[in-house]
């Protein structure tokens, strides 16, 4: 039985909150978040399920002071600047951590001073660390690595993922730029902390995994526009007004083009779909459905546990352990 | 550089050999092969490549005498008690071994004795030994498990995988009975050694991996009847004769059926699509097209080959090891 305590209780880490207290294998023990409206009221109660007998903290501390805990949920920002202290933190006190944080799925080329920093501070400690989730972490990375294990050669990797943001949760919504004029998306865009993170990522650990020199990166994103009115729980979008976004990414060898990602997430688009096309000896092509991002982020992280807790210590990301897979 | 040592030159072999050549972070040291028309000739000629100046030998002693490698590609027999000695001589020559042995893949529900003998000597001679192939080894377990990395519950794991036989080798075309009248198909059926071999052990991987007890296992096996002349290279095949197999696995727990196996080779079948079907939350469809049997499994071992001489000492399978990808 690992003791887990949930760190962050937004949308994504209420969620992973509750399906720890679903979990034969898991206990929750703790909750911790910073919002004055959820501390001091019952875990379970804030994180939408029956009550818990626990109240959730504003600190790590106090948590840790109420109830030993094994492992931590990590589920606040996707920037390593902003969780960067947590996950020093949580590893300090001796948790292990599987963390929802995008930049953290593989940091080595983006933030590799920080992520060498923290794979020390893991070491010290004794403790894993881990960033995962559907993607960064698997669709666009860990799964189409694995496949690669079918290629006598690969010429090429193009991954392709299609939301339908419609049925996706509110943050979401906003995040993809929903109820935006075109011209406010690009200057978001611009400014950072909008849209899809993890691209960088995903291509990092592909052409690392696969032992490859990344020579060049590519990147670009554009709005998707509505044509008509388009409404959802959380948005009302006039045609002409942004109802999602459209990214891609790159990466070059010396040479050539190796690896390309498409992420596209509108409200009311096509149905969801992810294609992966890896070009070499033989040619693959695998599509899969039903990889809702929140449900599989949920579980991908949860799921992660059990590794983390068995895995040596260190920073580690989804190519590095034993495949993950559900337990009850 | 990993020196590699190739044990059996059949078909198989041939084609893991010329791989191996190609690669940048192998090199082909050896091989062994006890059939006297390849012993004494040129490695690359028997294996279908460019001379590379070493000969077939007939024993591992041999091989080694003249050259030391640092891991053996074996390629042989799918069977246990054919296999084990060879398997046992490599470990105690101080290789880690790579197999394309079927029922290597998850020895621990069938042949559980001779596995932990296996693993023993493994462990003693500080070496790893990896069952491994397209499947089983990847498509009807290892994969699926890691696509229920994204499940919050599992209900039912269904995999079927149809296979258009008129393009594979000719000792594959055998193997599913091509050209027998159905009752000669039945009785070497009931004789064994005939068929797909491994879905036993990709059931037992995906129990044991999720955690659950296989209360009871069935399977069956049909011929698929030619309605018309089937012709291949290999293979004449008139009508009202057997032209390939139909063969079905179910893993059930307690509580029911988790896992059913659908594999059908046959020869002029419909075109070559593997569907692994995950019902639960979310429920998850995935199709996979151009995972070729004969490419895949020369590809899925040697592309493994970094991952066990990395390894722990032991008997490892696909569900232990960090996700096997391609290299240069």
């Amino acid at each position: 039985m690992t003791r887990v305590l949930q760190f962050g209780l937004g949308p994504i880490g209420c969620a992973t909150a509750r399906l720890v207290a679903e979990r034969t294998g898991l206990q929750l023990v703790a909750g911790v978040d910073v919002d004055p409206a959820k501390v001091g009221r019952d875990l379970g109660e804030v994180a939408g399920m029956a009550r818990v007998g626990v109240p959730v903290v504003a600190t790590l501390e106090e948590a840790l002071a109420r109830e030993p805990a094994d492992a931590a949920l990590h589920t606040t920002s996707s920037y390593f600047p902003l969780f960067r202290e947590q996950a020093e933190g949580l590893l300090k006190a001796g948790l292990d951590v599987v963390s929802t944080s995008e930049e953290l799925s593989f940091p080595w080329h983006d933030n590799a001073e920080e992520a060498d920093a923290l794979h020390k501070i893991a070491v010290q400690t004794g403790r894993t660390i881990l960033g995962t989730g559907v993607n960064p972490g698997f669709l666009m990375d860990s799964l189409p690595l694995f496949l690669t294990a079918l290629s006598q050669t690969v010429e090429r990797i193009s991954i392709r993922r299609v939301i339908n943001a419609s049925k996706r949760r509110g943050p979401f919504q906003a995040k993809i730029g929903s109820g935006l004029t075109p011209e406010a998306f690009m200057e978001r865009m611009e400014a950072g902390r909008m849209g899809h993170v993890g691209l960088p990522e995903s291509i990092a650990m592909i052409f690392d995994t696969l032992g490859q020199t990344l020579s060049r990166y590519e990147s670009s994103v554009e709005p998707v526009i509505a044509s008509a009115l388009t409404e959802t729980e959380h948005f009302s979008v006039q045609p002409g007004m942004v109802k999602g976004l459209h990214q891609t990414a790159s990466g070059f060898t010396a040479d050539g083009e190796l690896v390309s990602l498409t992420f596209i997430a509108s409200l009311d688009s096509e149905e969801d779909t992810d294609t992966i096309t890896i070009s070499g000896r033989p040619n693959l092509e695998v599509t899969l459905k039903g990889t809702n991002g929140d449900l599989a982020t949920v579980a991908i992280a949860v799921n992660s546990i059990r590794r983390v807790v068995d895995a040596p210590p260190g920073l580690m990301t989804m190519r590095d352990l034993p495949i993950v897979s559900w337990s009850p």
